[in-house]
């Protein structure tokens, strides 16, 4: 028998709802399996911060870095300054554990409307870099309130950091049927970070002769995203694009309720131990609009414990997830069910 | 009567097919008043820069700064590096003018079809900053080229930049039937630029207690944009954001064959004239894959020519000129026409 050590974080709002339903999933999963989940609960967020001024300590970092992965269902609310919560946890925790593959797909699964007209075959995966780029936190502000105020955002892109994760994705793409990578950048403006892009790309094209590349400026991206989503199969790009697109690639395939996410570290030590935890959280925040109300759809949640089975190397329990969400996806029409219910007929299909 | 002295920079591709057809237009509208243009050509772009490795000199510049607008098609060509002639024509005209306020409106014209199933009626305008962000070209990088190489691109943020292009959002909101402005940044990430651009729109806001002000997160922006378009009156937002959010808008609305922009210069000297030429410009690039085959829509640029007449105090004409192109939407249907025939239909209805 194994044990999973699961770190979670439910966080705010929603969080808490749709985690709860994400780990009965992940039970019904393993059940009758020899693999057991341990978890852990981490007070992180809003509530932790109000109470005591703690985003992340060393302390919960060091706890968290014990396990195998980590759950992680939103952070943020609207009484906690802007920023606070998401550079001192969300993106600590992003940064800290060295998540440099952050993994966005997309798939229009069958029975599922979105705003598209005629949005045809829909399924691509989003590569966003996770620990690079306009997120670095590298700003800085000058006479702050002033006429003279000046504020600068650095975004900082280095051949290791984007080597490693183009890397990522053409492995991804070469084993993908259409085996096609489209770097995403916006290298006639931002020149030398999209140059730095585009060479790597072509260079580890030379080690993926198999992958088909194209490139398109973000702008063009957003257009194709709405016109023409088919034709994407793998994206790469940097952590702010990543971050855009991803949530417009979420709007045309049925919406944030349905988004999920994997923040990986794939690197191994010498004795082929994962280095770091990856992390995994539906795209949606906290939703303090509709927090405690049972309103909020889990589906993101136990597609990101799909994703979560697949990076802990028990594909099978993934595919028994993502195939109970496609069957519930497809039967669901305009049915209106609390969150408590999706989880527990999720878990049911599961359970099969 | 008034001559206007136009400065034409026709560019590359399909800029000088869209332009030809931009300026029989212009005539039209024109044509039977007291107002005459002269233009004068600049021979500025790909074809200039192959020949002589020049992309706008200071006596180009002086030269265009004497006219009273600019008409510009498109700049770009695959042959030429990429960045050249964005950073070294585009973008210097943008910034030298101080073209601080690039405006982007859009509209979904009755008989437009576009991806989404269910759009509304959709009708709001984007400020998109034209002078500061991550456009400012303050990036570099070192150790090009080896496995050391890092790449830095700086977005700069002024209290002064980012007021005035604020207030010409608001006073163009408070102008519009619904008040409403929504600035559209990140805040959360780009605590520094954001927080600025935050206080700034609070700040403003108090001259203007009549519009209404929201906030979106430019992600979230994105799910709107192709979610609910009609929430959108009046985005402001920064060049990177802008530029990506028209992108999207025009694709919601028909495609960046109809889609206008005007990059304007609001100020004027103490004896009320304005201190730089504004320049109108579709919003599409030079389509190579399509230019010389005369299959590109002038829509767009003749829409920037009813911009021009409206900034250079011709609303009348500018009214002719937009209503000429709703009831050529209208009426459009599955035909395929040219882009001289669509050029020569248009200047009819506007001439009457
Ligand atoms: C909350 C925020 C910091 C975060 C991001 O920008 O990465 C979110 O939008 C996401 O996409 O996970
Ligand atoms: C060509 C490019 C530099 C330009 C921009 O990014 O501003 C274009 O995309 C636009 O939107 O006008």
């Amino acid at each position: 028998t194994r044990s999973i050590d699961l770190a979670v974080i439910a966080g705010d709002g929603i969080g808490t709802e749709v985690v709860e339903q994400g780990l009965l999933v992940l039970e019904a999963a393993l059940a009758g399996s020899d693999v057991t989940v341990a978890t852990r609960d981490f007070d992180l967020g809003a509530r932790r911060w109000q109470a005591t001024g703690e985003t992340l300590t060393d302390a919960d970092l060091q706890a968290i870095r014990g396990h195998d992965a980590i759950l992680l269902g939103a952070i943020g609310d609207p009484q906690v300054p802007s920023g606070v919560l998401e550079r001192g946890l969300l993106l600590k925790l992003r940064f800290t554990l060295d998540h440099y593959v952050n993994l966005r797909p997309s798939r229009l699964y069958p029975g599922v409307t979105g705003p598209l007209a005629d949005p045809g075959e829909v399924d691509f995966v989003v590569v966003r870099e996770g620990t690079e780029g306009p997120y670095v936190g590298n700003g800085g502000a000058l006479r702050v309130g002033t006429p003279q105020e000046i504020a600068n955002e650095v975004s900082v892109n280095t051949a290791f950091g984007v080597e490693r994760v183009v890397r990522d994705a053409f492995a991804r793409a070469a084993a993908r049927p259409r085996r096609k990578l489209t770097l995403v950048h916006k290298h006639n403006v931002l020149v030398h970070a999209g140059h730095l892009w585009r060479r790597t790309v072509e260079a580890v094209n030379a080690d993926f002769p198999d992958v088909t590349v194209d490139y398109l400026h973000v702008d063009a991206a957003t257009i194709f995203m709405v016109t023409n989503p088919s034709r994407f199969d793998v994206i790469v790009t940097d952590n702010l694009f990543g971050d855009i697109l991803t949530d417009l690639a979420a709007a045309i395939t049925g919406g944030i309720g349905l988004a999920a996410s994997a923040n990986i570290n794939p690197d191994r030590d010498a004795s082929g131990a994962s280095v770091a935890p990856s992390m995994f959280e539906p795209v949606h925040g906290s939703a303090p609009d509709i927090a405690g109300q049972g309103k909020a759809d889990p589906t993101a949640t136990v597609l990101s414990v799909a994703m979560l089975l697949e990076h802990l190397g028990l594909p099978d329990q993934a595919t028994r997830v993502e195939a109970a969400v496609a069957a519930d996806l497809t039967e669901r029409g305009g049915r209106v069910r609390s969150t408590a219910e999706v989880g527990k007929d999720l878990a049911a299909r599961v359970a099969g």
